[in-house]
């Protein structure tokens, strides 16, 4: 069957693929999958239909017949592993792949989801300009070791991988903080990544979904 | 070649077995692997030869002479993958594994460190009282779904799996903050992952490696 994934009927980063569907669509464009979208809304999100496939009542979810699969990293790991072009076949730059896709989740996204959690929450709150420069400490502690690795190469590691494909999603997030022009290595990094066939293709067809709701509220 | 992983010459845990190469020595223990530790300092972990393995500086890191990885995830998925006992082979069932394992790292996980970093680093501010509340409503909306899906469940999916090595290890991390106590099937479960054979021994490992560094402090 054709894969289905879901994703925001209405995505609150406004078409600017931030999204975690985006990460799924441009691993499909990548792997040269088609695939379908299903739209839900943020009520449809907390039903019992969608818990079933997604515990916390989140996007994306991935079905392809074989496996339902919820996490944007277990769907992005699934794909690569399924379909050439995203993984190296060696075991050792594999196993170097999938450290950096993991630290791209887990070492280096929490502070900047940190950072944009508190903007979005905390922006009127007496303390907001105070600790911002704590977590913005925080996530140049992280940018710092990503930007050196950059320094002389133009992927984490030999060609372009699942980890580059996740690493520049998640860095794309500091986008208006100022934070990445400190190190030009990443802006480039990630103009790299956005320049790829596959990811205007992916980042086109969830602006489409996004211009689409749009218009459904205006008319 | 015997596996060696790195760890904490002196654990800021004391011992507890929260510092992420917990979760590596379980793994091995649950898998029947032997393996070696080399245990480094925090100076130790900032010098190049370290940071060629890890690039953020951190522990743990896995070496067997075929791959050298880092991050906690990929280690745990990488030895799931290669032995028996914490993957299913049906591919559904092993889809959902990984998805749980990604959610336990990167859905879990984040605002449960930052609330142990703000407890650790925030105390003192004259914010932390008005905004431990906050944190502590975006771990609750965490544990929630974890909590209902263990209800009627010993484990996340079916048998024991790597999803379940992880996410226990991830709300370990809330033991003393009261939080835990508010979702019973939560401590049960933890109380099952203790219980295993394979953990005990980890946890007996990581514990002697901090109170021989406590003995050598003394000496």
């Amino acid at each position: 069957m054709t894969p289905i994934i879901t994703a925001f009927e209405n995505s609150p980063d406004r078409g600017r693929g931030l999204a975690r569907d985006f990460r799924v669509r441009w691993a499909l464009e990548e792997s040269g999958v088609t695939y379908e979208t299903r739209l839900v809304s943020f009520a449809a999100m907390k039903a019992a239909e969608h818990l079933a496939l997604q515990p916390f009542g989140q996007i994306p979810t991935y079905e392809d017949g074989e496996v339902a699969l919820f996490e944007s990293g277990a769907i992005v790991l699934h794909l690569a592993e399924r379909h050439p072009g995203l993984l190296p076949a060696e075991p050792g730059a594999r196993g170097r792949a999938i450290s950096w896709l993991f630290a791209a989740l887990n070492t280096v996204e929490p502070p900047i989801v940190e950072r944009s959690t508190a903007t979005l929450i905390e922006k009127d709150q007496p303390w907001f300009a105070a600790r911002l420069p704590l977590i913005e400490g925080q996530v140049r502690a992280r940018l710092a070791p990503v930007a050196r690795r950059l320094d002389d190469r133009d992927w984490l590691d030999g060609a372009f991988s699942v980890a580059d494909l996740m690493m520049v999603t998640v860095l794309r997030r500091l986008g208006g903080s100022g934070l990445l022009e400190e190190q030009p290595s990443l802006v480039a990094y990630i103009a790299r990544g956005e320049a790829r066939p596959a990811y205007r293709r992916a980042f086109d067809a969830q602006k489409a979904v996004f211009l689409a709701a749009q218009g459904g509220a205006r008319a």
